[in-house]
């Protein structure tokens, strides 16, 4: 398996010359190595496969460009992730559109574009629906009751859920007749137990629960899911110890759960739907340094190595504690010293801790740069402008080896073109 | 202590059809009498104070208009906040400008501007301003080494911290003289403890111990600091247990805190910088619900109420625990039902928990409106766009009770400006 992706220190200095910093880099043949480890992996085990690329974890447009090149289809989780997708020149049929709680003006707008897939989550949506004229190939979500071990906050397949209709409670058969008898275009079966899984069984169980309620459905309703979505969630390399599953292998224990669950009666179309897994390590994070500083720490010292960026432009530490591999790049070409541990904190206005116990070089100094690795998802895409700072630009490492920008930096005219003054 | 801001179901069915949901509503004359409170409070018990606004916690325009008329001056945190207070038509004198790593370009922007005071973070800092030409007033941000009952995200006066120059190890004195040596117009000394401070003590330790060392320098080194301030810190009602020290009782300890340690030597300007105890409680959110979902949790079940937004318009929650009061208002004008804990849960593509266990009306149903209060800062200004949501629009209640559009939402347009496609 390929290294995470990262950029020497020629090129650092080049693209800090260049772009300025903080400043997002995603590298295009490091993204397209892994769609395409997915797609092979997958199709390589079963016949009638589709990849479908989770957009939230990273919905920069020339991402979206490169996936769809490469075959995904794309899953969208909101109106705007949609609007994304087909600015990104993706046809609508090949989108699919996500949501816990999808207003009607959202599902008016889906049907109208003609996407590929909605996926039901509730009943309020099925009578909505049912409402409405024409609507767009439908999958129903279903919560199969699966506690991944992950993050609380971004585990989401087991039964106290937000998403989807419970399998035990009967909620799930209720929602496919329902829809059914309003004459709606059910076409299969979705569930997503979790992200950043190290540990495939949760995938492996939500899989297998959701083909048993399939294969259960066909024979007592004669319902035949045309697709089974067992959604993504495999984890990338963020520390040392994270081992994810190679793809592969992964997409083989994936098939094996459902084909056995499928008990060769009939074969749906599987899809799944990685998102952190395809980009998160094709992306760095490129940081100036600004100011490093010894400070009392109990009793000893603490070496604090402030960075121009934060907060802002990667919540996740603040959000989840996460962590990520750090590195420091020489403004000048030096060779730079032995490392030891370091905190590296934000700009913002608040302790604004982004990786702490951090090997850096003792030489470290404003001007050298922080590369942070595995940034390619969920840092752009929840980026904000908090202490109003620009969000950085992102800039693509073409197959070529040549740096394209493909979003710019915030003005500060965009920052503030929504306000108006009041009269005092 | 007036309550925290509220709008009737009445204003609430105005709201939404008018402008939407969700949707930040500020109330004018709460904020107005809130620093009218610390600006009286402080004043009546000490003869030479100001109240500045720390901008971080609500920077929309309209916001700053409103405390810069009532006299604050402007706390900001960065160039953007900054370049915020000068949009609402603050003078620059009249901003002070904070930040534990600022660019030289930072640096040069306030000194063009004219900015009040510069308030220094560390040693790099020193040089970098040495370096410059002239340059505005300074304090002196010192590290007091206080540790505050608060959340540990949001102390930021300890030792152990990436802000300003500790004073035990001797930083600050060195910090002072290197500076004077370099002949920059110190002009004081600053210190923050921390945020959401329902216990005092801290705030009135870490006044003394700046003041102690303000006395030092005096004594010591003939330095006679003209400015102490003093940050800001006092909290606010998120929950029925939180009961901050009312605002006059407040400005009372810290006068007491300060004129203590100043032993009647001399009197300098006092200052404090509340950004959350000013604007929290004078705003609310107003969300709609979209879903009600029983389900199954434990041995028993929950009731999942999902409303339009979530993480992207208010990450405290999931940053930090937050809890805030959140109630229901019909959208039909009929008396609702008796409460049970329900969960409100957002609109996003992750578990995305904004309130647990909140006592809802047990017919909440689609289309009614959920209100939380205390939402008056760090919401607006965290806000991300996160599965490409459009950041909320923000509308000032003004004193006459009409609704004014400050901030409105996001566009498409807007949101995809910064992009650029690849040729594939």
């Amino acid at each position: 398996m390929r290294d995470p992706f990262a950029v020497s220190a020629a090129e650092a200095q080049h693209l800090a010359e260049t772009f300025g910093t903080p400043l997002y880099v995603v590298d295009e043949s490091h993204l397209r190595e892994k769609i395409r480890a997915y797609i092979d992996g997958f199709a390589s085990v079963y016949p009638h496969t589709e990849i479908s690329f989770a957009s939230k974890a990273n919905s920069t447009l020339a991402v979206l460009q490169i996936a769809a090149d490469e075959g995904c289809t794309i899953d969208t989780a909101s109106e705007g992730e949609l609007e994304a997708a087909l600015r990104a020149g993706v046809p609508a049929a090949r989108c699919h559109l996500h949501g816990n709680n999808k207003t009607l003006a959202e599902l008016e707008r889906a049907a109208k574009e003609g996407v590929g897939q909605i996926v039901v989550d509730n009943f309020e949506e099925i009578e909505r629906l049912g409402a409405m004229g024409k609507v767009p190939d439908l999958l129903l979500r279903l919560a199969p009751g699966v506690d991944p071990k992950t993050h609380g906050k971004i585990s989401t397949g087991q039964a106290d859920t937000k998403f989807g209709f419970n399998i035990a409670d009967g909620s799930a058969e209720r929602a496919l007749l329902r829809a059914l008898e309003l004459g709606l275009p059910v076409v299969g079966f979705h569930c997503h137990v979790g992200s950043q899984l190290l540990d495939p069984e949760a995938q492996r169980s939500g899989g297998a629960l959701i083909t048993d309620f399939a294969l259960r459905m066909r024979r007592e309703h004669g319902f035949t899911a045309k697709i089974i979505n067992v959604g993504g969630g495999l984890g990338v390399r963020y520390q040392p110890g994270d081992q994810p599953m190679p793809i592969p292998d992964y997409c083989r224990l994936v098939v094996e759960a459902v084909r056995e669950s499928l008990q060769g009666e009939w074969e749906p179309t599987l899809v799944q739907e990685p998102g952190r897994s395809l980009v998160a390590e094709s992306g760095i994070t490129l940081y100036t340094v600004g100011v490093v500083k010894t400070v009392p720490a109990g009793e000893g010292q603490r070496t604090y190595v402030a960075v121009d960026g934060g907060l802002s432009d990667n919540p996740r530490p603040a959000l989840y504690g996460s962590k990520y591999p750090v590195s420091a790049l020489p403004q000048d070409g030096r060779t730079m010293a032995g490392t030891r541990p370091m905190r590296v904190s934000g700009k913002h206005c608040e302790t604004d801790m982004l990786f702490d116990m951090v090997d850096l070089p003792g030489d470290i100094r404003p001007g050298d740069f922080v590369q942070v690795q595995c940034t390619g998802a969920y840092n752009s895409s929840m980026a904000s402008q908090y202490n109003r700072y620009a969000r950085p630009a992102t800039v693509i490492r073409r197959a070529n080896g040549q740096f394209e920008l493909v979003q710019r930096r915030d003005t500060f005219d965009e920052m503030f073109a929504r306000e108006s003054l009041i009269s005092l």
